[in-house]
This record gives structure tokens, sequence and C-alpha cells, in this order.
């Protein structure tokens, strides 16, 4: 082992984290900066957003992650520039010398240059997000009650979903069982018949990177749902009280939900990127210019011919063989190529059905779901949130009742106000 | 039983709520009125401050608690006038004729006039208070991590707490128990030693309203555990970066918690006031002018001899007997006189150690700091929150940890940012 050496990982989610923990005790002196004092458990965002649970479950104060381990420190600060020559990482207060560096800032969301969608969309990719979502959802339903006007009222019990993969199917999901579940029985005065939930996919399916068969199984069960479904259809245009499918339909609704596109969240324009402006790397995971930098995650784009799916598990295994390199890097070793073990995809819709593929296996209904909940639960980080959260889906789902109907913050919500909260 | 008549209550809270749940398949059409659409349990508000408990455990949805009733419906809203001639109370939107009114809206801050205090202090009254106090005594720490200069260090650290009652001595405990508890190894560069704990006092003792012994056993206890008490001492002004004593003596903080004073948060001029602008009743708990309103809780300035200290149990009762009144009125009955059945006094100071009054005995130390926890517990609406908060303070208490230190909404945490979410 050379003499102590600094290795700066900038971001704090799966891979991020996980690259810190590789790195826990191996002599290395590391720094995990993010923006944020919390990781984010974003598969459960959802459950958020859709008051089944409290956001304090998902969300985990880094240090605490850390503190088992003496040599890792966290930083509380936006990256505003990396100087690759110099090796230097600058924030808002601070320049901070690396020897190695592993950039993990993941993905943020891209409006595919649609009208209207960074101002009139909510999002779903940050814990503020989704709570901001739940505020919106539960206002919107208040003001139902308070309205007269039947126009008015269906564009306020109106839910638009842009994006058929995971996070639009599982959303999609979640609102339409919450206001046919036992939410009713909260508004008395409210028909919630008139509730509208609509999907719109751009893609011929549904979970477009699973096999069709799940898309298939899917597409049905939402619709079962409730859930209206447009395939091949394209949102054109979206403002404050309508969205615009294929330049001519308009739907009036007060929400329009978006988790269609995504590009990188990168914070440096001055390394090689591939594409939606990911950064490129080699097999082994380090940049093509710099061998000390090492970029993983959404941010990443791995320049060979296996495209990675941005799922959590590929962050990981990403933070573990980052770490691993980094390692034999200052044992004077070659980092070795990064291979990525595919354990299965699971999706969840809706109450007691889901679908999965495992291996050359794909599955559907009750025991994907049982398996979604039983995986999310052990990668969760906390076994207090652990206890927490199973506590409160037995009590959800075998009750029927949701907990987290909170509309804090903003008394007046007006979509407008919630541009600050964006990403970008 | 007369023919269904309309009962508007405005304001959530304990006298609120109680009141609308006491007129539960009374026959009478209650209306509920909030500008949230939650009931907060404000005794736990200093734990949410201080991360020991989420948000969402002590902030209950409004309609989830009514629904049992058919006859009780909530709006959530902001009442802006009331014409107590017409009967009819006037919202943003609405205008809601009543027979009868119970005004229960509660207290907000007074500052005393004290030149600053509205800007640069952080009040601890709402639930959205509470959050935004916790994310800025995490941010302060977090900033002192990165402050090498020691005396901006220092006032990142210096946490000053004005007003001796139990809300204060409350949050000074909580405050210096969490710096110098296990949140120390999340901070292993920072030297916690150098926090201060300051909490000033207009009056000559702590807990005023509390036998003298028991002031006495707070101050000696707060001391042991760290805080520095000033007796006798009266801010003068604050700014951002520090607070003045009796106009000389100058503190340099971060962070000023202004618990001292409270006016009747009254949505109306138009009725005669006893002081601090409550709406003056009789023992009735009726208006004097008009005998269908009622005043309840810390609006209502009850005329009689015995002064009301404003704590929870009397706006439940209030809460009951108001109920129990207005039924009485719809049968042709007279309105009964208000009795406070006093079952004794709480307050908790920090781990292990609290205070009490229950009838003619004082008591200090574990008892009832135990019966503290308790009591809050039985009275703690929904049992699932019960079950998590006893979950989190049995980890909380016997492992020391604290669990919900998260930084959430605006990451800018400048102090001017937080004068909208003040009351007023």
């Amino acid at each position: 082992m050379v003499k102590p050496c600094r290795v700066v990982i900038v971001g704090a989610g799966f891979g991020g984290l996980q690259t810190a923990q590789s790195l826990a005790n191996s002599g290395a002196d590391v720094l995990l900066i993010d923006s944020n004092n919390y990781h984010t458990f974003v598969p459960l965002l959802y459950q958020v957003a859709t008051g089944q649970i409290a956001p304090e479950q998902i969300a985990y104060p880094a240090r605490t992650i850390l503190r088992r381990a003496s040599n890792i420190n966290f930083l509380m600060a936006e990256v505003e520039e990396i100087d690759f020559s110099a090796q230097i990482v600058k924030t808002d207060n601070h320049a901070i010398a690396y020897n190695f560096l592993v950039i993990a800032t993941g993905s943020r969301t891209q409006y595919l240059g649609v009208p209207g969608a960074l101002d009139y969309t909510l999002g779903m990719r940050t814990l503020e997000e989704a709570i901001t979502l739940r505020n919106h959802i539960f206002s919107c339903l208040e003001k139902a009650t308070q309205e007269s006007d039947p126009t008015k009222r269906q564009e306020l019990l109106t839910f638009a979903i842009v994006g058929g993969g995971a996070t639009g199917v599982e959303i999609a999901g979640a609102v339409v069982e919450i206001l046919r579940g036992r939410v009713r029985r909260d508004y008395p005065t409210l028909d919630l018949r008139e509730v509208r939930v609509i999907l719109i996919q751009s893609g011929d399916r549904l979970l477009a990177d699973l096999p069709k068969k799940l898309g298939v199984y899917t597409y049905n069960r939402l619709r079962k749902l409730g859930v209206e479904v447009y395939l091949e259809a394209k949102v054109s245009k979206v403002n404050l009280r309508s969205i615009y499918i294929d330049n001519h339909q308009e739907i009036a609704t007060a929400t329009t939900i978006w988790t269609a596109g995504l590009e990188a969240n990168s914070p440096t324009e001055d390394i090689s990127t591939g594409k939606k402006g990911k950064l490129l790397v080699n097999s082994t995971l380090q940049s093509s210019e710099y061998a000390n930098v090492y970029a993983i995650g959404d941010v990443a784009y791995v320049d060979n011919d296996k495209p990675l799916s941005g799922v959590a598990p590929e962050a990981l295994q990403m933070g573990v063989a980052v770490a691993r390199n980094i390692k034999r890097q200052l044992r004077g070793q070659l980092p070795q190529p990064f291979n990525y073990f595919n354990k299965g995809r699971l999706a969840i819709i809706g109450c007691y059905s889901g679908v999965g593929k495992i291996g050359g296996f794909a599955f559907t209904g009750f025991l994907p779901w049982l398996m979604w909940l039983g995986v999310h639960l052990v990668y969760l980080p906390g076994y207090r949130s652990r206890v927490v959260i199973l506590l409160t889906w037995i009590h959800g789902y075998l009750l029927g009742d949701r907990a987290v109907r909170l509309i804090l913050s903003s008394k007046e919500t007006n979509i407008t106000n919630y541009r600050t909260s964006k990403t970008r």
C-alpha cells in the first residue's frame, strides 16, 4: 500500500455510496460529496409521491451510513467545476485536490423539447419532487371537493403520466389505486368515479426494456385497474391546464407527471461524452482520457456492446468494481473490466401484482409483486426504516389504508411554484 | 332534536378537532375548516425540529380522523372574514352560513416589539416551522464542518433560545443532547465541545407557571446538560448573525429560536377581545355578544378569575364542553359553564428527566419523564403513529441514536429565506 491517497467521490446515490463503502478501511482517504446530506432510495419515491410512506423512511443521512469507516468523510456541497489536469474539484466554497475521482452524479430529467414540459409537469426523480407531487395530488382532491363547475372538477381529477417505463407504470398504478381505494372514505362528497388516470407511452408497449409478454401483461393489468393507456402516442405540448397528444388531442388536466426522458447529470463538460451527455468510460469504468477518473451509474456511458439499463443494481455493482480497481491501481496493478451480473428485473403494478424477469424466465402476478417488496426492503439502508416500512406496507396493503396524505409547505398550490424544485 | 343545523368550526387544533369529534352523530351538520389538511400534535414539534421523529408521525390528516362520522365534513381553506350578524364565514372561495360557530384558531407568535425578531428568528409553532428549524440546525453543522475561521464556526455552533417556558426548555434540552450525543459520530472532524446552547428567560425562573421548586430543578438540570441559562435577561435586538441581551451583551449566533410570546390568532376583529387579542367569552365559552358563537383554546379569553395556561388538555376539555353546550342549545336548554379539570402538568428536560405537578404534588426526575412519554403516546392520534413513535423513542433513548437528520427543501440555507414560512 502506498501512502494515503485522496479519493473524491461526487454523488451519494447508489453508485457513489457503494464506492465509498467498498473503500472503507482501504487506507485511502475518501471524501464523498453530495448537494444533499442524505442518500435517497429512489425506487420507493413513487410511494412517497402517493402518500404511502413518509419521505424520512427512504432518505438516510449520508454521514450516518458512513460513520463506521474512519477513512471516509462527507461534504455537503455542489460541485461546480472539475479541473482534470490540476486534479481539483471545485465547489462553491472549496477546491479539493484528488488522486482519484469517481463521478457518480446520476441523471436528470430531459424534456425532449416538448413545449411547456419544463414549466408545467411534475417530476419524480428527487425526494423534494416526490413531496411536491404528494402535496399537489392531495391539493387537487381538496380543490375538487370545493369545485362546483364539473369541467374544472374533471380537470382537477385527471392525472396524466408521461412515459411508460417502470416509474410511469408504478406511479400510474399507485395513483389509480389510492383514488379508488380507501381514500374515497375521506372524500364522501366527491364522486371518485370521475377520476381519470392517463398513461402516455411513445413506444408500442409498456416496460420496453423487458420481454414483450410482460409489457402486454402490464398493459392489461393497468387497464383493469382503470388506467387509460395510450400507446404510440407522443405528448406534443403541455400547459397549465392541459396536455396535447400527437398535436391534436387535448386532455384537460391539472396534473402532468413527467417520467419520460433522462440525460446525464454531469458536473463537467471537459471530458468526452457518449449518448445523452453521459461520460464516456472504457470497460474498466475509467474515463478514456484520464486513468484516475472513473464514472459510474446513470452518468456513465460504457463504451462496449452491452448497453446499461440505468437500474440500481448496475450502479451498486459498478461502485464495487470501481473501488476494487482503485485499490488495484494503488497496489500498482491494472484495473479490470467491469461485468454486470444481471440478477433480474422487477416492476410493480399496483396492489398484489407485478412483473419480473430473472434469467430466462419472465413471470407475472403476485410472486414478482412479493419479490419486489422483499428485494426493496432488503436493499433499504437502515434497519429501522425497514421495520417501519414493513409495518406501513402490512397496514396499507392488508387494510387498504394510506397514511401520509399531508399537504405540506406552500399553501397556494400553483403549479408554476413547483418550478424551483426542479433539477433543471 | 330540531332540524339539521349547521355548526362551523374554524381550526383543526386540539380544541376544534375535539369539538367536531364530540358532535359526531349529533344530528347537527358539522363543517370543520382549517388552512392545513392535517391536525398537528404540537407537543411533539420540538422532536421534529431536532430530528428525533419524522413530521409525518405527528401530523394526521383531518379527513381521516373525521371519516367515521358521516355528519362531519372538512374544508381546507383560510377564513378571511366572519359576518356575525349575517352568520356567514367567508373563505377565499366560499361564503358559508352557520347556525353555530366555534372559533378555535389558536395562537401565533408575538415578537414583543423586539427589533429583528420577526426576520431573524426561527419559530416552533407549526409543522412547517419545525421542519425549517431541523433543516437549519443540520445545515449549521454541515457549514461548521467546512468553516476554518474559528469565529464564524463558533457562530454556526451557537444556538440561542428565547423564552423559558415548556417549549424553550424542551428544545434547549433536545438541542444540547443531540449535539453532545451520538450525532458527534457523524461529525468526526468537528469539535462539538464548541457547541453553545443558550436559553434566555426574562423572568427570574424557568417554567414560571409551575411551582418554583420545579423551575429550580429544571435550571440545574439544563445547566448540567451544558445549557447556558440566562435569567432576568431580555433580548433587545436580533440580527442575522447575533442577538443582544439587555441592550449591551452581544452573542454571535446563526440560530435564534423564538418561543417567548404569543397572541391570539384570531380570524376576526369584529367581536370583543381581552388580553393579547384573545376573544372574550363568558363562562359558558359563548361570545359575550353572540350566543351562537363560541371561542375555545388559545384564541379564547374566559372572563373569570381562573386564567388558562394554554395547554392541550384545556383546549380538549373546552371542545367537549362546547359540543355539549351546542347540543343543549339545540334541545332548547341553556349552556352550562365550563370548568377545567386540571389533571396536572408535565414537562420534559432532555433524556430521562422531567418535571411534573399533579394535584398538590410536584415531582422531578425519571418518573415525570416516563409519564410525559406515556401521556403523549396515549393522546397521539392514530395507532400507527403510536407504534412508530414508540419504536423510535425506544431506539433513540436506549441506543442514543437520532433518526431524521435530513436537510430538505431549500439548499441555500439563508435565514432570510425562512421568513416566508412564518405565521406572521
